[in-house]
Order: C-alpha cells, then structure tokens, then sequence
C-alpha cells in the first residue's frame, strides 16, 4: 500500500538486485550467497509469510549505501585509530560483504539481522511523529525521570511482564541514551560524591570490552577502573555482572560478596532470543537495551529498572548533566516498536503472526547450528558449551544462543586469534580486550544473513 | 487532509477548548488571556495565515496534558532537590498555567513558543520511519563523524549557508545529543590525555549557570572549572565564550589572550530571531544547537563545527564512549526540519509562506516590547539595553531581541530578585547560577504565548 502525504525518511536509492552487483562480483558468487541463505529463509518462512500486500520490502534488498561502502572497502580502515582503541570503526562497519572475497566486519554487535524482521512488519512498526510534537525539555514532570515518555514507560513495563525476564513492578524506569549512557549513570549514582579514592570498579573476566575504556576515560575521581572481579582484594567497589555475558554467554551472579559492595546488572542480551528465561531477575539496578531487545541500536535508547528512589534520582540527574534528558523521538519510536512485539504475542490475529521473540530464536539457532558445523568442519577452532533449560516464556526446554561467538582459535602456532582472522579478512574483537587471552576472539552473530553466511563459507574454508 | 494507514505518536486527549477550563479558572480569566494574545495572534497573522486545507492545528490549543500537570502545581516541586541544583525541575516545568494566579515557571529555557510555528507548517515538519529503518550504529562509515547522517549533516550546512551566521566549508560536522554532550566532547578534545593536572575551564560572568556543574560533576582528572574568566591568572586554559551570551544577550569574545589558552564558541543563540546575523563566524569549534534553533529541544541534539581533524576525531571518541553516535531518529527528523526552514526561504511558493526565522523575530520583537512596557509600568526593575545593528540576512537594521531576559530588581530592600518574584509565583534563576549579584534573575522569553502573557500581566502588577 502506497501512502501519500506522509514524507518518508530520505532513502538512498536502490539499484535492482542485480545492477552493481553483476558487475562486481559475478553472478555465479550471487547465486551462490542466495543458495546458502536458503536455509535462513526456509526457517524464516516457517512462521512468517509476508504478504503482498503488506507492504514488507523483499527480505535481500541490497542497496546502494553497500556497494559504495565496498567499493572502498579494506582491511583496516582510515579512521581507524589502531587496535587497541575501544571501538574500531572501519570502511566496512555496517555494510554488507559485496564479493565472495570481501572483509566481513563482525567487530560489533551491529543487529542489522533485524532489519529483515521489522521488513516483514510491514507497517506495524512505522511512525510518523508530527512537527509540532515532542518541542518541549519535559516528558512527564509527575514522574521522578521527567524525561521519560509516558508511552515507552508503559511499554518497557508491558514487555518485562510479557516475557518475565524482570520484574519492573517497585523499580524506577530510567530511560538512557543506550545502556552506555545509563552505566555511567549507574557509576556514578553509586559512587558518594565526597569519596577521597575513586571506587574500584570490576567485572570477572571475560567481561565487556567497553567497561574499562567507558569506565575510565574522564580520569574521574569518582570511580575507577579495577579490573577483574575474581582477582579484587577489597570490601568497597561497584562489580558489574553482565548476564548472559558478552562476550561469552554464560549465565553470571555476582562473584565478590561483600555487604559494602554494590552491583550492577547488565541484563542487555536476557531475552528469550538468545537464552532460556529461567526466573525473573530482580535486583537493585538492572540495565537494558533497545539494541539488542528489537535491534534499533541506531535509536541509542536503553533503559534501567532501579530500586531504590535515591539512585534512580542520582542517575537522572547523571542523564540530566550529560544530555538534558533523552531523545524524545526516539523514545516515541521505540514505544511504539515495543508495542508492535507485545501486541504480535498479546493481540491474537490470523494476520498479526510476526514474533519477535520467535524470529529471534529460530534464526540464531539457525546461525549456531551453522556455527557448529563450520567449526567441525575446520577443526581449528573451538566454542563454548551450554546446557539446555526449561524457558517460562516459550514453555519449553530451549539453548543458548548467544548473540555472540567466544571463538578460541585452537590451531597450533596461532597466538592471537585476531590476526589469523584478519589475515583471511574476517574482523573481529581482540581477546584481550576482555580481560582474556589473544586466542580468544568476540564474533558477532547478529549480522545481515549475507554477512553471516559468508562468515560461515569462509571459517569453513580455514585449516 | 487526513491520512490513512500511518500511525501517528500517541497524543494524549484533548478536551474542548473550554471543558476543564472553565470549571477550573472562570470564563472570565479565559477572556482575559485570550484577550491579551490578541497582540501576538495579530503579529503572526502577518505573515503566516493558516489555510484549513493544510492540517494546521489551532494555535492556541489547550489539552489535557497542561490540566493534570497544572492541578497539581505548587511553588516548589517535590522532585525538586534544593535551589543550588542547576536544574530545578518542578510540577509547573514544561506546562501551561492553568488560572490567573498560577505558578509561572520560567526557570527553563524551554523552547515551547514554536509549537505553534510548527503546527502552522501543518505536515512539511512531519515525517515517517519505518520500523526497519536506522537500525545500525552506523551511518556514514566515510565520515569522520561516522554516526552522523548525511542528510542531517546536508542541511545543517545548507542552513548555515543561508543563515550566513558560521562559516561550515572546511569545518568537520561533528553530532551530539544536544549541545550538552559536545560542550563536554570539546572539554575532553582539548584536555591532554596525560595532564597532571586538571586543565583550567573559564568563562566570564555572568556565564551560562550550567557550565560548572557540567564541567565538574564527575570530577575528571582532566579539566576543572575555574570560575570568572575575567578574575583567571594563567596561561593555559579552556574559556568558553558564550554570543549571544546565555543568561545576558551580550555578544561575546574571549576575554583572554594566551597564545596556549583554546576557545570553545557556543552560539547557539547566534540566530536571527534573537540577534542581527553582523557576519559569519569562523572560529576553531563552534557549538550549535537544534533546540533554539528550530524549538526541537526534546530531541536532543546540537552540532559542533571543527576546523582541527585531530579535535574532531578526539570529540567523536568522546560521543563514542559517552553513548555510541547520536540517535538517528531526531537525526532523521531534525534533516527534515532543517529542510522545511530552508525550503521555506529558497523554495518561493504562494503556499509556502512559513519563514522560521521571520516568525521568531516578530515573535521576540512583540514579547520584548512588552516586556520593555511592564518593567516600566512596574518600576522596579531594570533590563540591558542593546544597540541595533545591520542583519545581512533579513538585508535590515535590527534590534536584539535575547531568549533569555536578564532582569535586575531595583526595589529597595530585596536582595534576592528570585525569592522576591517567587513570593509572586514567578520561577526564575538565580544570578547567583551565573556568577552574577542575586540582584538579578535570568527569566526565560521562550515559553508558550499564554504563559508569557500571564508573566506580564504579573510582572505589570508588582510594586
């Protein structure tokens, strides 16, 4: 159905599906990416059929933006500023593969392989934000966080009831700019503004690589980066326990115990796609993402469920001192996105059959299923293991699928897994960034379908 | 016109605009405050009358929102946490009085006068995302600035073209969630890493109150408010140079001349609604922001122009680890905001007759001379005087016109402008905020048409 009289976002043109790419690549290399996305597909289809008149685009739509990026596209980047920066940015970051040879950037957690679910949405999860709305500082000045939009707050509750991955009742929501923002926020809520000694700050390795640099890079007086948890000698920190854990999966609890100890909860990736939702956790300060929930990582929005009302107020005050609140646009898009997924489960309807949580699932265990098999066919290399448990949201017993690969490179002689993948274009995350060691390296799994699989190709290839 | 099929933000209901009006305040009060809008309503019509066929919404709209916030309002808030916070929000924060003898809260500089600009322009400010659309964390991996989108970047270069108010060509665009976040990324650009000692940040007072919260609240090892830059002793330093200066419309340079000192510009009042554009600025780094700009002060969002690449990368690491890119949400809107500004002055059309700018200047012009009436009428108080200049964009001789009033109590015995007016229920800010005398107050000229003319009638009345 074509709208008239509602601007769009400008979109980059689009070339046919074959036009630039022909030209680059060869045909026999498209047919062959399309065979081996079949699989995908096919469990994709399983659930989801999008209709005609719906709306959706095609679910391989390659567009203009990724045969320019690729064209200039090489190992390492201009902008890169070396490897030990936090965050590597390079010519290929967000775009997709463009030749059966070309790098594949799997460095970050970019969720792009959502985009072909809210495709399938059709319009459901559009919107359109008038002129005049959202002008003012102020969301609801009744709420401690006056910077939340009624509508997100609603739906972030709606949605942890749904999935019972959290209890939202007697927290505070307090909306971020990502969970990047609400760590900080976090910190510093914990931190007591007089401290003479920065609070030690850690994590039990293999913890996320942004904590240290995120942790430390105003020099505050306030809080310190102190490393790894399990090796921390001390009664007075902030211990930051992500789980399930990035970079590797596992399920985490806090491993220092001390009564003058705080916790932070990094709940990003808890969420029926990636594990089983064993019980709903319920501590003092629990952090979540837009990110990894739907895979707008581009609307930069998270949000915290806080406990206790001191807290909650000295983290909306962090929110208020760094950015005077957060982007209410953002915050209008992502309640009604959150919308769309509760209604898909809570709104039965013959033509309302996209689940998020299902795609989700089915697709990652798709990718690990491939995962696997790449890994024991190249025999080089080595992953994690996870036990199977009883989900309350699916109602079955259901794996982890973790929206990461903890890779370990096996082969004899190869020190630093990073290099030997780079040395076959394949970009990834350091170990040793993790607080672990070069053998190790973080893979994304959340990828567009023609970057994964090409991924797979490829590690199948190594020996 | 009515469209169909795409879902709009949640408004919140909105009664007739009499319902909880007249049960609340009297026909009488209502008569009263439309009766002293007639000014600004007649100003307006001038230039800009809504034809019925283009969907603009009435401008004086009274909705719901203002009568939950407003009967509960009180002078005093109970989220507030004590004057000396920067930012005291309070039940009256963002919303409309509700009666004649209503608290006034003009503390904020909340940019609420161009709803109505805004619902004039009816759909060209209104736009549609699709649920698929921004998922990545990436926008423009050939640019510096990776998480800016092209479209944004485009117009704001475009609308500094037209506006002749800053020179962008040979400028890195760098994006922010607000002018908030890059006045601390500049901070940290020009902070060296290794300093032993925290860098000196300066500004002359009366200086924008939120420069030393912002500056020292996580107490950073790197940079340190040093107060008045005028009263500063030393070489090196960081001095911020306000122009139009927030909180007292005084055009601005540095005040301090070392050859090892750096300047950060923040204009974001450097508008030709407020001031006469006298040439374009073409400083080192200068900081804009969407919020005074177009009033879109709940998306977040500002602009930094860099002329150093090794800064700009140093600022975009800042953004990087403070919250990973910028949402592309109000990037995507604010493009088309921009767009509809520009378009407004370079796209001649007999429909298209909404000029932002020719909007705000009449608007400011009306409110300070009414402004400029009460204080004479009240004879209590007194304003600053500006000389009138040559605006090479309206091609005119014009006067100042601030976003902010900078008001001085003359009456004997009062000592505290903000406490005196606070007895009238008048919110305002503290010179003391601004390193200033509490003689003063800064009193913001942006707030929506009947809380502005309510604060008139006020101010008239006191003695």
């Amino acid at each position: 159905m074509k709208r008239e009289g509602s601007p769009k976002v400008p979109t980059r043109s689009k070339p046919s599906r074959r036009g630039s790419w022909i030209g680059f690549a060869g045909l026999a290399w498209e047919l062959l990416i399309v065979g081996s996305l079949a699989l995908n597909l096919v469990a994709i289809a399983l659930f989801a059929s999008p209709s005609l008149d719906e709306g959706g685009a095609p679910p391989l739509d390659f567009d203009a933006e990724a045969s320019v990026a690729a064209s200039a596209a090489l190992v390492g980047s201009k902008h890169s500023e070396g490897r030990d920066e936090e965050i590597s940015v390079s010519s290929t970051s967000g775009s997709r593969p463009t030749s059966k040879d070309a790098v594949i950037n799997l460095d970050h957690g970019d969720p792009t392989m959502y985009e072909s679910f809210w495709k399938r949405m059709g319009h459901r999860g559009d919107i359109t934000i008038a002129g005049w709305q959202g002008i003012s500082y102020f969301s609801d000045v009744t709420n401690l966080c006056w910077f939340l939009e009624p509508e997100f707050d609603h739906e972030i509750r709606r949605l942890h009831r749904l999935v019972g991955n959290a209890v939202a009742d007697g927290h505070f929501v307090v909306v971020g700019t990502g969970s990047t923002q609400l760590f900080q926020a976090a910190l510093y809520a914990l931190s007591p503004p007089d401290t003479p000694h920065p609070l030690s700050v850690v994590s039990a390795a293999p913890y996320y690589s942004s904590y240290p640099a995120v942790t430390d890079y105003l020099r505050s007086g306030l809080y310190r980066w102190a490393g790894d948890a399990s090796a921390f000698k001390g009664n007075i920190y902030i211990e930051l326990v992500c789980s399930p854990n990035n970079p590797d999966g596992s399920i985490r609890e806090a491993v220092l115990k001390s009564e003058n100890g705080t916790i932070i909860h990094d709940l990003a990736y808890y969420w029926p796609q990636y594990t089983p939702i064993t019980h709903a956790e319920d501590h003092d300060i629990m952090l979540f993402t837009v990110s990894k929930t739907t895979g707008h990582a581009g609307s930069r929005l998270g949000w915290a469920l806080v406990k206790d009302k001191d807290v909650a107020k000295r983290m909306i005050k962090f929110v208020e001192l760094n950015s005077i609140g957060v982007s209410k646009d953002s915050q209008f898009r992502a309640a009604k996105i959150l919308k769309a997924i509760s209604d898909g489960y809570e709104l039965p309807n013959p033509k309302n059959k996209y689940k998020l949580f299902d795609f989700g699932h089915l697709l990652m265990s798709v990718r690990w299923k491939r995962l696997r098999e790449a890994v024991k066919v190249s025999g080089i290399f080595s992953l994690p293991e996870f036990q199977s448990s009883y989900c309350t949201f699916t109602g079955k017993r259901t794996e982890t699928y973790p929206a990461f690969a903890w890779l370990k490179c096996e082969k004899e002689g190869v020190e630093d897994c990073e290099n030997f993948l780079r040395s076959h274009k394949i970009l990834s995350r350091n170990g040793k960034h993790f607080g672990a060691a070069r053998k190790f390296v973080r893979i994304s799994m959340l990828e567009r379908d023609e970057t994964f699989e090409l991924f797979i190709e490829r590690l199948s290839s190594l020996t």
